[in-house]
């Protein structure tokens, strides 16, 4: 694990929240570089598939192929929701490094267990990392969104 | 439920065997007509989120807004896993019918339990949907498979 993947995820979070979407972001890092990044944008595609994990586990995959994710790690800076871990799962990525938590979704140990899903034991799971700044830039985000 | 939209979504997994894909197909319906089609193409796209449910949910959010979602239907051939579910729960789409059980990764019922997941209780759903067809399909695929 490695603070600054998770700083650069928090730029591409900071990104999203000048966008007006909520404040997510997430790299993927093969090798030692980044090689995708993603951030929220659900709500200006109208894309369900537009979470932060959802889109850095994509352009990765079309970058090294699918099956090169095994020796890859994914960064984000809120807990993935259900679909985007059941993703990050069966892509079979080596770890996933998450910032806050989501009591609301979150799958990994807030809202449901990652390891109630199917082949969870193949990827390690550490949250926590960069906690406060994740979550003070998604509350600064429904601040800002109030008072609009 | 109407058995014509599952058999328009077993014509989607068709086109998915025909591409040597796993055969699974799904058609999102609103207002009795389909919106939106999507199959299987994972392999041949390297794009973990190739499943038919997700395309098909994707493809329809850009025709209608995520919003309209509420009040349709969406048709797959085989129970949907995690990061499948997910989406479907998220869309907040109004029913979701399936056909054959997937024991495996099926996270409405076969390996997890859809009512685990956050705001599960929106969407209706029933499963066992041209179950024989959609069940022998997948037989026949990694048959095929096998002697190649």
């Amino acid at each position: 694990m490695d603070k600054f993947f998770m700083e650069e995820a928090l730029k591409e979070a900071k990104k999203a929240f000048e966008e007006n979407e909520i404040p997510v972001g997430a790299v993927v890092v093969f090798e030692g570089r980044i090689v995708a990044k993603g951030r929220n944008n659900r709500n200006m595609e109208q894309d369900i598939a537009g979470h932060a994990e959802l889109m850095a586990l994509r352009t990765a995959g079309k970058v090294l192929g699918l099956h090169k994710l095994v020796n890859a790690s994914i960064y984000t800076t809120l807990e993935p929701c259900p679909m985007c871990l059941g993703a990050i799962i069966q892509s079979r990525i080596k770890n996933l490094y998450f910032g806050a938590y989501d009591k609301k979704l979150g799958a990994v140990e807030s809202f449901m267990k990652y390891k109630e899903f199917p082949d969870s034991s193949k990827t390690n799971i550490q949250g926590g990392i960069l906690e406060i700044e994740a979550s003070n830039l998604l509350k600064e985000f429904f601040i800002k969104m109030r008072n609009k």
